[in-house]
């Protein structure tokens, strides 16, 4: 049994639930069934208005608070944010957490047995978008009783699917935040994504997609696709801070080794970190996850125009960006705010000084915290 | 023969210097004899005095200016900044191009045979530093009856080169010319190179760098390279603006191919550049020059400070940087510039406000080359 820190949510179980009626996807395919794994934390209070949906990013999954049952205990993602007197209050709101289609986390996705064939999908998993995750999240808010929920909120590709909320439901969702997020990627987003889909793509043991039947895992690619993400995540500054040049198992300033290992702490850490999400992260995963970032573009069916494409979304916003993020930068937050003003939308934005990047937006920096603390304390006073 | 444009220096032949006095490197190793191919435009006047040397970074060579004979004719990488006429005028300066040693461009490099084995050097070429090419620069100088260059000048990791020859050989350099460049590499820097450098290393095709052996090529480690540096060279702008969204045969915003093929025209731009890399460049000399990137800190050896490091240097200073240069930010240059302060040296420094990120060192930017114009008059007036 792990010890379950102050604060948490305590020991968890994921739920999972079928879905037998088709999802019809943007890309034209239909999934004819398949399955979504969930965790909630705090309780539905009697007229269900107090539900907070917790949409997660490329690398995180429904598992966003609390600590699992098995060992290791592994922690939610958002701990720091949601749990007993946390910024999201579990006493208050009912939050759901809910792995998206695709991923390899539990819910139906590449490494899932295709019905049609008996096999495992690999690469004929359907291409899914945003928007294909948030109709399949809108099923499971029908199953769980859910009419309309008091808040959508996530960080980076997470915020994506909270403004999507806003507009393909509009009566669904009462507040959206958005944190750290963009409207759509730069080309240098997409850039950085089509980099490591290349490095797993021709990883030969990718094989095409079908690598689990080939009883291998293309975690070369994997490993140079994380590190290329890692070092967007994190900040110049707080590279600078944390790494600088400091030498492994050396002083800073003597001699080198003259070779390609370790020389750098840096090195160390990102090839760590590519070791890590190479033995647990799916190759096919990666791919649909990021080809879903560089796909959403509300405003591409409107000529362009992110404020007609926000036009219809009836909700309060919270927008977050961080100073130092420059994967996705306070300018991109800003362009969320600039069309919501346009359609005189209630919006508070926050552009916080933070050093960490990217990143910042799983961390518990005091005044993120305090500022989210204060709309969800508002947010509760509008269901009393 | 190729077509002669106005303001070029022609058709140039490279030249070929074998050393026969073993060259000690930084690591210790030394290199017994080597060849160093290098180009010349202009005529070395009667004293000696109009010599100025450019040295290359990363993925260029001796060849700076003019066209090659072969077919298809070859341009230099600075033939905008090199010729009758242009910034750096070769009717008043002798310009001496040079390829720096473990290149891939005809100096010794790891494609080289090894005469103390008869097969390639493969991965057993040294690794070589900043400072071992500055030695290696100096000894083709005296070949070439140059005891003292009005300027040495270069990009990025050209400037390094510049840098380090006004404190290895002070009486040797009337002028130091460095555009785009940093006094070390950062920890985001390094992380970069390090990726670079994985996605080599672990390509099955590398052979531990015995690839020659092998009949093939690393070519997927090395597009994944350069994919990567590329990214890091242009700025966030000017991919918006040349690529965007912009689709690859489709209009924008039109529906997608829900794959993972080209989708977006940045996606096909880096993968041309990656694989036209993967054609000509040497996987070993990439590791090479990354990490001679990677070592050079002139300040490290000053208890990291950096006007310590250039108090033997004499010369005087033209240092630019480019508004979005990220890779080497203007910040990095002041660094440059303020060590060079506090020891009383004359530095002109220009924060040039141009869109292309780092790769604008090679651009004709008419502010740029007229800064460079400028001060080569001043060097030119000097010498008269």
């Amino acid at each position: 049994m792990p010890a379950i820190a102050p604060g948490s949510v305590g020991v968890v179980e994921p739920r999972r639930h079928r879905f037998e009626v088709p999802l019809a996807l943007s890309s034209g395919a239909q999934l004819a069934d398949y399955e979504l794994v969930y965790e909630t934390y705090g309780e539905l209070n009697a007229s269900r208005t107090n539900a907070v949906l917790v949409c997660h990013a490329l690398n995180a999954s429904h598992h966003v608070a609390g600590v699992t049952a098995g060992e290791p205990a592994n922690e939610g993602w958002w701990d720091n944010m949601v749990g007993p007197g946390k910024p999201l209050d579990t006493r208050r709101f009912f939050v759901v957490g809910v792995n998206n289609l695709g991923s390899c986390f539990g819910s139906t996705g590449p490494m899932s047995v295709n019905p049609a064939t008996g096999l495992r999908y690999g690469p004929d998993f359907p291409v899914v978008t945003v928007e294909d995750w948030v109709h399949a999240q809108a099923r499971l808010a029908d199953v769980l009783g859910i009419d309309r929920f008091a808040a959508v909120m996530g960080g980076s590709l997470g915020g994506m699917q909270a403004l999507a909320w806003t507009t393909l439901y509009p009566a669904r969702v009462a507040h959206c935040i958005a944190i750290a997020s963009t409207p759509k990627l730069s080309a240098q987003n997409i850039a950085f994504n089509e980099v490591a889909r290349r490095a797993i793509i021709t990883d030969p043991e990718f094989h095409g997609g079908r690598f689990y039947d080939h009883g291998v895992v293309p975690r070369r690619g994997l490993q140079v696709a994380r590190m290329i993400g890692h070092i967007t995540y994190l900040s110049d500054d707080v590279m600078a801070e944390r790494f600088g040049r400091m030498r492994r198992g050396r002083a800073e300033g003597e001699g080198y080794d003259f070779g390609f290992d370790v020389e750098f702490e840096i090195e160390s850490y990102l090839r760590y970190q590519g070791e890590k999400f190479s033995t647990y992260f799916d190759a096919n995963t990666y791919l649909l996850i990021t080809r879903a970032l560089d796909y959403f573009d509300p405003a591409a069916a409107f000529g362009g125009d992110l404020a007609k494409a926000l036009s219809g979304a009836t909700a309060e916003f919270f927008v977050a960006s961080f100073t130092t993020d420059w994967r996705f930068s306070p300018a991109r937050s800003r362009e969320i705010v600039q069309a919501l003003l346009a359609n005189r939308r209630a919006v508070t934005y926050a552009e916080i000084d933070a050093p960490h990047g990217h990143d910042a937006f799983l961390l518990d920096d005091p005044q993120y915290h305090a500022l989210l603390r204060s709309y969800f304390e508002r947010v509760a006073r509008e269901i009393r």
